[in-house]
């Protein structure tokens, strides 16, 4: 039988951001009152989208690759997405080199974003478990470190740095809502928090991976689409954030499409903020009552990613 | 001869703070090193785009409007812009009747947000002058409470509580980059720190109605056009703003619209947030040269506006 994969504590958070705080971006955080942005209650916002690449993502890939012994053959990464930028920002911050292999199936605005950080991009045909495999062949020949973006508890102790920060912001909290996609990124809150704070999973009601292994209670197939997927559309939590999440994570709850894109335009039009689909889930399950807080509940919502053109939040 | 407007003193400007905390949000700031952004040199910034109603304007306008006795005509204020959503804002929150003059040439996409936030608009045909003048009119014949968007100490005061934060938020800075339209942001940031710190003006090449104050000894009409002219484009810097700017402001640079235009995107590129014109001018002062700080120098820049269409800055 497999060694489950390690929870990160506290203490190992605290040590990954000692790893990574020269190179990334403490993000700021802003009070809502209960009536704005559509809020039944007042929320501190991590505006973790202010982040380098416009996303959290790069908390974990510098703490993956600072830790480790990196080959001259450099990083390699599957994803058209956030975590492909993160990892091309590393490689170019670091001196190293980076392929991404990035599925056709992604938009081309986010394959340019990669190149223009610097990274090697290969473009698969299909999906991400086609880039994924790809990636994974051309590592093995090349020797290259691959980083996967959330399948570790490395990667999970550097996303956990954002609560870290977030609580020396804001004080004590009562409950952090966060995004859930392949589960790295509530997991590396969760690791932080301890059962300290409850921490809160938002999935879209079209990919529920972490939903599915509560419900089963181990890591399962889901199929995954909608608005979101670019970012949360994750077809399996991974080992890595399962442990963490069955330990620490009791609430789950969802959003749909239509409470994701107005989520969207209520951060535009009452923050000035572009948040991608992704990066709205969490306010939009505060603003739907997908989660109801307490009165007096302090309770903070993660505003994860901002990678999505304007047109699509404004227009 | 007429009094010389009073200049508010720091005093009166944490008074302000006491009268609008609840009104105003805290926004936040962010720190970037040398390279971001463009920098050549680290820099905090103040996010001050994050503001209700997207600018600084509902600092001043709910300071002038909480400190007086309003009729019940309401407010009245003339401009397509930023001024005008915060006084439809500021109507909007206090339960009071708001009239807004929007000259016929600006945009559709701003007339229809100081709708959106409760105010009866007046289109008038012409420009800025033209919708002064018949708001002027209108509140002679309703007895309605004219909010000035620049002219008066009690707004000057108001703005200038963004500085009162900006210090307590960033500790010590050396040099704070303000962008002037017809003075009234530059002066309430120049009363607060009163000569402790170096406030620098920063106007398009397009619209120098502060330098050209400078240059004259006095308030001096000057044209104005360009990229930001929707919000910094004051033909004549007011009388209140121009006894503290004489006073305290002693740098006065100017930045070209592709300069402009490059901060917007280097602010989206690097940052995530979209800038309009004239909240894009002050960095891109530090980024061109206009201004160049010395060695170890703490440099402060404010981003205060953030409504214009992200397509074009994005697209």
């Amino acid at each position: 039988m497999k060694e489950p994969p390690v929870i990160p504590t506290p203490d190992d958070i605290e040590r990954a951001w000692m790893v990574i705080s020269d190179h990334v971006r403490v993000t700021p955080i802003v009070h809502v009152a209960a009536g704005e942005l559509g809020l039944p209650t007042p929320a501190v916002l991590k505006l973790e989208l202010l982040q380098h690449t416009g996303s959290f993502k790069v908390r974990g890939a510098f703490h993956r690759v600072l830790t480790a012994d990196i080959p001259p053959a450099g990083l390699i990464a599957a994803s058209g997405g956030n975590h492909g930028a993160a990892v091309a920002h590393v490689a170019g911050r670091l001196g190293l080199r980076a392929e991404v292999f990035v599925p056709s199936t992604s938009p081309a605005l986010k394959r340019q974003r990669i190149e223009t950080l610097g990274a090697e991009v290969r473009v698969i045909e299909g999906f991400y478990d086609d880039a994924q495999r790809a990636a994974d062949e051309r590592a093995t020949a090349t020797g290259a470190f691959k980083v996967h973006p959330y399948d570790s508890p490395v990667v999970i102790a550097g996303q956990g740095t954002m609560s870290m920060e977030l609580e020396r912001q804001a004080g004590p909290i009562d409950t952090l809502l966060a995004a859930t996609g392949g589960g790295g990124f509530v997991a590396g809150q969760a690791a932080w928090f301890a059962d300290r704070v409850r921490v809160v999973s938002v999935e879209p009601t079209t990919s529920q991976c972490l939903r599915a292994a509560l419900a089963t209670g181990e890591p399962t197939d889901v199929e995954v689409r909608g608005l979101a997927v670019d970012s949360l559309g994750a077809g399996r939590i991974g080992d890595a954030p399962w442990a963490v999440v069955r330990r620490y994570v009791h609430d789950a709850v969802v959003v749909d499409d239509d409470a994701i894109r107005s989520a969207q335009r209520a951060i535009w039009d009452g923050l000035r903020l572009i948040a991608e689909p992704g990066g709205a889930a969490a306010l939009a399950a505060l603003r739907t009552g997908a989660y109801v807080a307490a009165p007096n509940e302090r309770v903070a919502v993660a505003i994860c990613g901002s990678n999505c053109d304007p047109g699509t939040v404004v227009g």
